[in-house]
């Protein structure tokens, strides 16, 4: 394996640092990997007992534009996944719930970035609080239909990694009988 | 819609730069986004006539491990992302194809980087010439059925965004006659 020679700090922003790593490879010839450390983010799918499932839209600046995604925020610092789980649902969505299930966890692309997200179901849902990060656009919340997400995701109406994942997962596992119509 | 006031290159390497932005609200307080502007990428789903997918194993720097991983890379300036995944499929792995169909497109974490990732499906394939890039790892080449594939990604076994999207979205495609035991 080529080996970790040095590591320098290239730039440290709010949001995320970019550290240089440099490698030795066993011919002695060097390369340098430029990596972007955002933390960890959790996603999560809230589903009402009506198999409905609550999407937001959110303006995203990086991309300028408005995106239909499932709630998500950033893991804290020595906040544990699930608490990170509940407290983005009810801060971005007005919706608590009573029951976590974790779905799967994935590197996004991790060629250049070290976040790895955590998906968690969540089930029991009921009224709790918003309460938007000053900073974020959250549009407004719309429930879409469980059949009718999968349906979406097949016909690549779904834009983000983290919602075609947590969709299609969570309909083999708790839908195939549903049998998606091809 | 919050106005984009300033934009600031505040690094910019090799592989991608990050460009601060501000936006002014409409109470007039402002906010920035740092925003990673790697290019896009390709990822390729290469599936023998017997239903096997090609992977390969790769030494990720940014994450210090050896992964499980489709054939990827980025798309180069002015190549269009068929070409890409071709040239891309034949450089890693020695593998030809005679067809491409795409499968879908995602962001694979656009609150901090607009990268767009393109999946495509790879059939037809016949002996290349592997041609590493100098700085890459990528260790070796392995094939599994389509079915043990979909078993993987629904026990947590696969660690990346694009294995489970491209995994989950080819089975529901051309497979869910199997209808994967729950």
């Amino acid at each position: 394996m080529n080996k970790l020679i040095n590591e320098e700090i290239k730039y440290d922003g709010f949001r995320f640092n970019v550290v240089q790593k440099t490698y030795e490879r066993e011919d002695g010839k060097t390369y340098t990997r430029d990596c972007v450390n955002p933390g960890d983010a959790v996603i999560i799918l809230p589903i009402t007992e009506n198999g409905e499932v609550i999407f937001e839209h959110q303006y995203r600046e990086v991309i300028e534009s408005v995106e239909l995604e499932l709630p998500a925020g950033m893991i804290d610092k020595g906040e544990n996944p699930e608490d990170a789980a509940k407290r983005e649902l009810e801060e971005e969505t007005g919706t608590k719930c009573d029951n976590l299930e974790f779905l799967t966890s994935y590197y996004p692309s991790c060629g250049y970035t070290s976040e790895k997200i955590y998906i968690y179901i969540a089930r029991g849902l009921s009224s709790g609080e918003k309460h938007f990060d000053d900073t974020e656009e959250i549009l407004d919340v719309q429930k879409i239909h469980i059949d009718e997400c999968l349906k979406m995701a097949m016909e690549n109406k779904f834009r983000h990694a983290s919602v075609n994942i947590a969709i299609l997962m969570y309909y083999f596992k708790y839908c195939n009988g549903g049998n998606y119509d091809r």
